[in-house]
């Protein structure tokens, strides 16, 4: 099995090329088998995984978990903060240290940016970003990007409208990050007060992407193959008459899309809120739960391939 | 291995005479496999089971996740509910549609009243109601009738008392509604202010057994094959006289047993307060621990039999 | 196997001679299997363990349940105590029952001395004490004994320093309790607030082992074979002043060792926080992190000897 190019896995820009073509591969091996039934492989067999969430985030816990014991494996967990040794003053790099002795393989969210950086250097063991705050989120990256590969075949020649927030969007940065292999047309869908910074459209510019940016859905909806919805949070706004303006041009419902092309994709990192209404669930070009399932597959590939 | 009726147990309603026959008959062949010393079977291998409490209860996650490990599955769990997404204002039906895709079958507990039947709804693997605030446990009443079963080696032609608040109680609801399928002997034992309701007492007398009210359990002991004790809770009062007045009488201790039948047995849903003394736990007659026990027993026959 | 000469393990007392021999040779065997790149061992397969933690340690946890799933058995996990039936008013010897049922073994903290014993009276299947305030923590005392044997190759003829709390810490009295069986010399480092107990004295004098009680490190560093420090908590001391004018002479760094033995060994047993400065983790002579590890393989050790 063709190994990847990183030990741990902190951000998204050190998934190259080769390492998503590989997760994608096995992810996709694994998806199949499911379908025909498959629940349990032996791929991790006597490997312990350790779940360190320092801010709760049952979804992506339960991924990663179910994602471990798919593959034989087992799991050791920490679901609450508050009963840690770090309340006793603990460094984290001595607690990198001490979990590195008790599992192979590490799974951490932080609510601070480039914690799980710091930690990664003192352990051991492979370590995986599970979310550092604001800064990164890789694996939800790599869910998307195999989302993609499994619903439109390819991951170029497409067009993507990226719609909401995309000021402040974590999951939006690092699906660019990894969409920055493949040539492809990226559609910026935000009001003036959420749109992509000048910082980040520099980067962007660099890479092999046509980018474009419009306020209303409605005047390029008939473009997109995939529509990525992500959730604007009313707290982001200076006040509520400026959030109660926006929020709705944000809103998909099932008339948004009547001039979108049949086999338009929706994805959506959820949780929701009011980004989509529940009307558009029955369509099937909503895509957004499929996007989590596959986040198991796409998790039980990297596990997979980040074991020692 | 005769099919159950349902695809989710929401509501002891659900639970036919055949279905409490096969699951009755799957839990014992556990339950003399584990005397004779078997610790682990084979018969959910591969399966995942997700436990969601949102609602804290030790006792019955640890039946349901014992019966699944027992069974060579493997289980993800939310002990905690300020862990979830809903506090980002998720709705029921999209966890629902989401833990759907991370696990094989799912047990939950929700303070809300029918919220479990809701949430069943949105999900595509079975999903089973480990209590749901007032509403329904039917897992309880599952657990309760294995064990008159195991321990009076019929569930008919039985005398059985209720003792304590009958008026609030989910569990003797719940049991007498699995109990209606056969010809018994209901007393019921209350005070008052805690008499089963005229409503229940209606749904009661389309069944075939018959009932009788008493205040006190000295006019009753001597004809009970069966005594189900039930927690009288102070804040069911209105004033602490009141409750001050009753809780003695529903307190039971030796003294209270000495006209009871030989082979009376004494089951009690656990925790226990003040219901039951101390000196009672090691009469022969004690079933309490012996019930608790046995819940995973009919856990492990009822999973067995939902996984699809 | 030879078997343990306790049922439950409740106070390091309990660990004869013989016993500490046989735990130390299979968790030796464990990790050397370890070493060797085996992970998986079959000698708890089918056997649950309940770890019970009343009081959070996820260290301590984790290592439990990491040697529970090493062994090929499984795990069912209180992380937090705000979520048990006792907040309902159950006591412990009925908690202690139910939980009997629901597994094969319990692992066991609780923030009140001497409860772990009185829940084990109540428990049909075997107790390991993980903790009991400020009462006992026996495993540690394994883990520690543990460490010595693989570092030292014997248990006698050694020169031990214990630095820091010598007043209040758990971990010296039981470490002390275990190393009472063989002959060494103790050289107690503390302050004279924080000086070893008369009447511990007196126990340790009817022991094997020669006593000597210094105030600085400094004067007995170069006769060292082994320097166990801890913590030195603030919260010990009346005045913050009188804290201050201590904590630093035991503050270990690399300039403290410059007279040490070549193959001195500095032990701890974590959480650290300024006890040892991070400048000394670099040496060979810190084993600190391989004491946490070799908590996994002492706990294996002990569950697969435990078990019934």
């Amino acid at each position: 099995m063709a190994a990847l190019s990183f030990k741990n896995l902190l951000d998204a820009n050190q998934i190259t090329k080769e390492d998503a073509l590989t997760i994608l591969s096995l992810a996709k091996e694994y998806h199949d088998g499911s379908l025909k039934g498959k629940k349990l492989w032996d791929d991790c067999r006597g490997n312990i995984l350790a779940t360190l969430f320092f801010e709760p985030s049952t979804r992506t816990r339960f991924s990663f978990e179910t994602a471990m014991l798919r593959l034989g494996g087992q799991v050791i967990s920490l679901e609450n903060e508050e009963t840690t040794s770090i309340k006793k003053g603990e460094t984290l790099a001595d607690t990198a240290r001490i979990i590195s002795g008790y599992s192979d393989m590490i799974v951490m969210r932080h609510p601070k940016g480039h914690s799980v950086a710091s930690f990664a250097e003192y352990a051991s063991v492979p370590v995986i970003n599970a979310g550092d705050g604001a800064n990164q989120h890789p694996t939800q990256a790599l869910v998307d990007l195999y989302t993609i590969f499994r619903e439109k075949g390819r991951l170029e020649n497409l067009t993507i409208g990226f719609m909401g927030d995309l000021k402040y969007s974590r999951t939006v940065f690092c699906l660019l990050t990894v969409l920055s292999h493949y040539k492809n047309n990226f559609i910026f869908i935000a009001p003036p007060s959420l749109k992509i910074s000048d910082e980040r459209k520099k980067v962007l510019a660099k890479q092999n992407s046509n980018i474009r940016e419009v306020e209303n859905l409605d005047e390029v909806i008939g473009e997109l193959d995939i529509l990525y919805a992500t959730r604007v949070q009313g707290e982001r706004f200076a006040t509520k008459e400026e959030y109660d303006k926006v929020k709705d041009s944000y809103s998909l419902s099932k008339k948004d899309l009547v001039k979108a092309k049949k086999d338009v994709i929706i994805m959506h990192p959820l949780p929701r809120v009011n980004e989509i209404h529940p009307e558009v669930d029955s369509l099937p070009n909503a895509k957004y739960f499929e996007q989590a399932a596959n986040g198991v597959f796409a998790r039980m590939a990297l596990l997979s391939l980040m074991k020692k």
